[in-house]
């Protein structure tokens, strides 16, 4: 592939992407939730792509687009590239679209070359099948990842009677797209048919371009803790109660999140955030006698989490005790850390360094089709630059530069797969 | 007065507030806006009240009802005692009210001293009115010390377009309840007429139940400052951004909020309250993006009020820059201390002391109609412990024994005042 190719390549990622961005359900915004009428559009775009590239495609039960590229020489076992093509509410342009876009993009490659060294039989090619996944951000029915959870075998057929903002329940909505509910099933991967599965998204936070990086290669996606937190003071006029008599639960609520935010700077790749708080009576002149907030904690080891979240929990006491101050708190989710498969993610590493760039490693801070799909089969996970660490936002974006060097390493690496498997 | 008396008298006024409280607009609830129909009921009863003591009554044109006791042997001056007879929403039964009954019972006891003394003619016996007071909580027009203001002469005719909230203009109130807005500027005290106001009422804070004491004579009201900050930070995925790469609103207004309480703690009698606070945009996964929160600073002294207000500004700006966050203010409100008369208020601290009480003076932190009045006539305010300190909530309340101290510091204060005058 020669530059040229390259930066023409990586144009038409950009302008595909533009132009799935106009399938929406808001003229004027992005938003496309799952199997809604412009996900219809969408699959006639991709599928239309697909066969033009020979590939074999369906749509399954919970409504991922689905196109096998099988060479005649390849072996039984396929990679997986893919991720989803679901949206949330004014959304950007390449929050998943994009790793399918360039998922087309690197089986195009992978075709252009067999034609060149057909005759060649310098290896074995390796089959791909790109999947356009139907929902990851859980926007429609509050929950996320119904593509990959289908794939991965652990759909819980409880979630077909969730219903949407407008009471349409969610088996309703799969038959109305013209599928079967009750075939869901039917999508599990069987891991003997499978190598691996491969995405490529967009980092959608500040790291890589803080640190002047294109890629990374993601070593996991962390893990997460949620509690919710109550500070129950005693609400008292602000002009009548002098500070040593009062019970102020919002300054008790403000020296933990301080402390929150101190605790959590000590930790390499811990991030806790409090990102919700409301007061009551919230008035100017009442000192606040309740506050209720939020507590997210992530980490990609299990271990730390939990010993920060223990420690978080006691700041929380000693901030609220000191000021005559109650607190409770529940614990909401708890979910572990995925590991990437290592053997995938070393050869990711090594197909970033092949293409003289830094194998930066890191971990994935949201949640991923990868996450899913790492349950059932080998799972590796490609990240790019996300401009200003944007996303969920009309103005994401990334970088042409960008997308061409997740192409180079994109080839370079299902190159390194198919000499492995070959 | 015998104990006995005093017992008796302070039962009647505790009735009598129980009483009027059933004159509300919301039946299991205590609301009684300005001028709404139940302050025809609570004029109607404490007419019959002040006329069964002979006085003379009239209800001016903003409504403040009014009772004259003037013996045939005392002077033109008058000392004029009361307080307001409007709530704020579910209020308690005996903020303002209380002063008003407490007053038509210090001029029951006034009357029966002059009937036991009357020929000995020992001193002129002063002139009182009692004042019910329309309006001060400001809940219906928005606007408190509606007829306090009146009397101050510092009505302003702008006032009369304000709307309720069913859009009754305030001049139709007036209208309505058979007054004539025109007239309003008439209400306006002669100065040359009046030796002062008295107005009695709970503390409506902690501090006197803190320190065991039944009264406090009032010093002044404290001036208040009230400021709107907004800090403005970056929002972001609570997962993909890194502790350092932050910009957090939240965490910036949080330093802020402990900051104001460490530093108010340091000056006597400075009281500062962060009391609302929103989150942009509250979401438990979202680093906040902006935070939006008031100031409320209180202060018995202008200088020392201001001083800390800029103080308070420069921890804003500091916890704010620290973090790359951007911080505004702006200043709602500056309005300042108001001292009682200093004659007056030494006049009331030796009845207490004559009283075998201690003369406790403190502030009062919150608003009241003595403020409007000393504008215009020397005024002289004694608080009543708040048991809880809790008011402008139905478990409002006031000791028997609290209200008996209060019967006899105000006869004893009427004495000294009248032997003054005489």
């Amino acid at each position: 592939m020669t530059e040229h190719d390259l930066t023409a390549r990586a144009r038409r990622v950009l302008a595909e992407c533009r132009l799935l961005a106009g399938m929406t359900e808001e003229p004027g915004g992005i938003t496309r939730r799952f199997l809604t009428l412009p996900v219809r559009d969408v699959h006639a775009h991709l599928s239309a792509r697909m066969k033009s590239l020979g590939m074999a495609v369906r749509v399954d039960a919970i409504g991922n687009l689905r196109g096998l590229w099988h060479p005649p020489n390849a072996g039984m076992r396929r990679l997986q590239i893919g991720s989803h093509i679901d949206t949330v509410p004014n959304a950007g342009a390449f929050d998943g679209v994009l790793g399918v876009v360039l998922a087309l993009e690197l089986v195009e490659t992978a075709l252009e070359k067999i034609a060149l060294v057909q005759n060649a039989r310098e290896r074995e090619p390796m089959a791909l099948e790109v999947i356009a996944f139907s929902e990851e951000e859980g926007v429609r029915y509050g929950a996320p990842f119904l593509g990959s959870r289908a794939f991965a075998g652990s759909f819980d057929p409880r979630l077909l009677a969730l219903e949407d903002a407008d009471g349409v329940r969610m088996d309703a909505a799969v038959r109305a797209f013209g599928l079967d509910p009750e075939a869901i099933d039917e999508a599990a991967l069987d891991p003997k048919e499978v190598l691996g599965f491969f995405e490529i998204h967009i980092e959608q936070g500040p790291v890589l371009e803080a640190e002047d990086l294109q890629l990374a290669v993601v070593e996991g996606i962390v893990g997460q803790s949620r509690l919710a937190f109550r500070f129950t003071g005693q609400a008292n006029h602000a002009g009548t109660t002098p500070m040593h008599l009062r019970h102020d639960a919002l300054a008790a609520a403000a020296e933990w999140i301080v402390a929150v935010e101190s605790i959590a700077g000590t930790e390499d790749g811990l991030a806790a955030t409090v990102g919700k708080l409301d007061v009551q009576p919230n008035a100017a002149n009442v000192v606040p006698g309740a506050v209720e907030l939020s507590l997210d904690v992530r980490h990609m080891s299990n271990l730390t989490r939990t010993h920060w979240v223990r420690s978080l929990i006691n700041a929380a006491q000693s901030a609220a005790h000191k000021r005559g101050v109650e607190v409770t708190w529940s614990e909401n989710l708890d979910q572990p850390a995925v590991e990437m498969d290592k053997r995938l993610t070393a050869e990711l590493a090594e197909a970033l360094q092949a293409c003289g760039l830094p194998a930066k490693r890191m971990p994935s801070g949201a949640g991923h089709d990868a996450m899913m799909m790492a349950a059932r089969v080998p799972a590796a996970m490609l990240f790019l630059r996300s401009p200003g660490g944007i996303s969920h936002h009309p103005d994401e974006s990334v970088r042409e530069e960008d997308v061409e060097a997740a192409l180079r390493v994109g080839a370079k690496f299902l190159e390194r797969l198919a000499a492995f498997v070959g």
